[in-house]
């Protein structure tokens, strides 16, 4: 994929401002909503199951994620997840926690079941999990710990049918077929709450101006990326605090010779045997 | 008004730290606890229905928004704002989304029946579609623009039978008979999530320490487009992170310097037929 | 107690990165993530009754705090609470607004009731009114209001038979049998939300990693209020939006110097004859 691809859909993003519903946990919904204002895109928060149908048909793009679930919100979950996949609004997942509690992974497996998800993200734990697969989360370098990865991304991909993002120390993208290694974003991204989940909402809003649901991702990783790296170098010497205003900033401010600059996208595994696409 | 009102006001709001009881939405409580404590107001989020009452009673104010509501919430809403009717407490409404979903629409149009609403505070196309007008939101520009919202102002006052602030662009306050332009206030308070039901509730905290909810809700706006602006100057190049920072700091120290130096209350349109108050 | 002991129990929280299981109220969930981030914590929210058992039991703290408490909310809080309790994982519990109403008074009189709580931390009104004294809170300062605090911190630890945190201008601590107090905190933390719920997460934090409850209780104060002194002399002049940002920089970021040079243990009142632990 080229480098003007992600510079064109970003921009898209940009001046369309698309609506993206998230129903989304306690925890992150105001930096979800400020970090999608940041990007361009226009934040909805809707949960009642009165009007998540009407909510999500208008929407770009529908976002559920897990994160606090509990019956009444899944139950909305379902309700806005059917009318999206209905109007063909794109529907992604981010099944937080999965694994970490038998409720979740149950939760996350019913949601993937009974909707049609375009794409779903979270680390190497969560989709091993929702895929039933044992996974002991090793870290993800740039040695061997990234075949492991490339693995399941492909795994899940395929299983799920649909596209898979696992995020972690490198980023990767697996349509089953193809799979693609981000490098971008900072450690300290851990260090704030709900940075992986104002990711998933931001893949949401780029699905939403792309019916190519792996150049979206893939662009809305490298912009997130792209953002972390510059407000981490600017304000990580001072803390967690800083890193967060700094990155709202960085999310609103970043430029196209920023992504030009910094944008790492790589071929996966090569002993993996499978084919990137058109990586430049 | 004279803006020696408005000085008033903020002082004895800041003296007297008027507790503000919200039900609000999960996206903004966070950041009006913040605000209001940086006025020097006292907040506090109360929701469950055994409660409510009782918290209302006591309250300065009673601040109602439906940005994340549910059927729960609602009744939550319903009961307080009784208590709050039968103790003399102002109720301040914002009506988030309405227009958005029917089901928004409805629960604001069933609340301002049911409730003896003091205040209502929202953009043009909320207000509108509250009021059953189809509106398309034009923008308020100095120009033609501000007529079309002067009148939506008066025929909501009119209609609702209280006080209605809308916002955009420019600000509108209108008793129906008295409508007031206050033009403070910069653009980077879009890109900030709340910026608009944290308003509210500031004016909630106005409408405590005074009778006369014209002067507070001026006074509010005043007050909270000079804090805006200040904060802008200082940091809207940076983003929305160092803006949101720097406008919580304004909250709590602009001064009454700032106030006499910026605060910019107008006569609404002379060719509309109305009188304004002592504007000075 | 001895500074080593609190630097030992803040390198350890850090090292371990204890999970700290919160349902807590909607507006500071996310500052409370990111405290328990920027200490080295790993925060989760699990609200729905049909994970919470599960959470509570692999976790090094659960945290309860009704600050917007609601019935299914309560329910929840049993059931983790209970299995917290079987399992040996100690329950740190925030009367948020216990006296303000009934429901209020009597759900946190319930949670003590019907479970093994650790450790509770309030403010004086809260922790009077949960052990049904009438109080008027008075400010605790150096001279005569220290008798009352202590006093009361002392009887509330007797009769709820648990550790007793009691917040304020000065901070004290009491199992019944010891008192203490820590004068180390900056004014500027009652201008920012949820400063007192965060505090009562990270006594949760340094509980799992102690269980001498006292020390791991006094280690969170002075290293929480050590925090908040350098945060307040780098911006405390700016506002409290700044305060924010950079208390959590500090929460991430204080050293051992630091709480070395800072830390301000103190025997309380000697008047109230009892001893002191080992405070050096």
């Amino acid at each position: 994929m080229k480098i003007e691809t992600i510079i064109r859909l970003l921009q898209e993003v940009r001046e369309r401002n698309p609506l993206v519903h998230n129903i989304t946990n306690t925890v992150v919904t105001n930096f979800t909503a400020n970090g999608l204002l940041a990007l361009g895109a226009s934040p909805v928060m809707a949960y009642a199951k009165e009007e998540v149908a009407d909510m999500a048909k208008i929407a770009g793009a529908l976002v559920l994620n897990i994160g606090t679930l509990n019956e009444t919100e899944v139950e909305a979950m379902m309700i806005a997840g059917k009318s999206a996949n209905k109007h063909g609004v794109p529907v992604v997942f981010d099944p937080v926690g999965a694994g970490a509690t038998p409720y979740r992974t149950q939760t996350a497996r019913k949601l993937l079941k009974e909707l049609k998800i375009s794409i779903i993200r979270g680390n190497a734990g969560e989709i091993a999990n929702v895929i039933g697969e044992s996974w002991e989360v090793k870290g993800v370098d740039a040695g061997e710990g990234v075949g492991d990865v490339v693995t399941l991304a492909k795994t899940a991909a395929k299983q799920l049918d649909c596209l898979v993002v696992i995020t972690g120390k490198d980023d990767v993208v697996s349509n089953g077929e193809q799979t693609v290694l981000i490098e971008n974003g900072h450690p300290i991204l851990t260090k704030v709450t709900g940075t992986g989940c104002l990711l998933t909402s931001v893949i949401g809003a780029f699905a939403s101006v792309s019916i190519d649901l792996m150049a979206a991702s893939i662009s809305a990783l490298v912009y997130y990326g792209t953002a972390a790296e510059i407000a981490a170098e600017k304000t990580a010497h001072h803390g967690p605090g800083s890193f967060q205003v700094e990155f709202l900033n960085q999310l609103a401010t970043v430029t196209v010779e920023d992504l030009m600059e910094r944008g790492k996208i790589n071929r996966a595994e090569k002993a993996l045997n499978f084919w990137e696409r058109d990586l430049s």
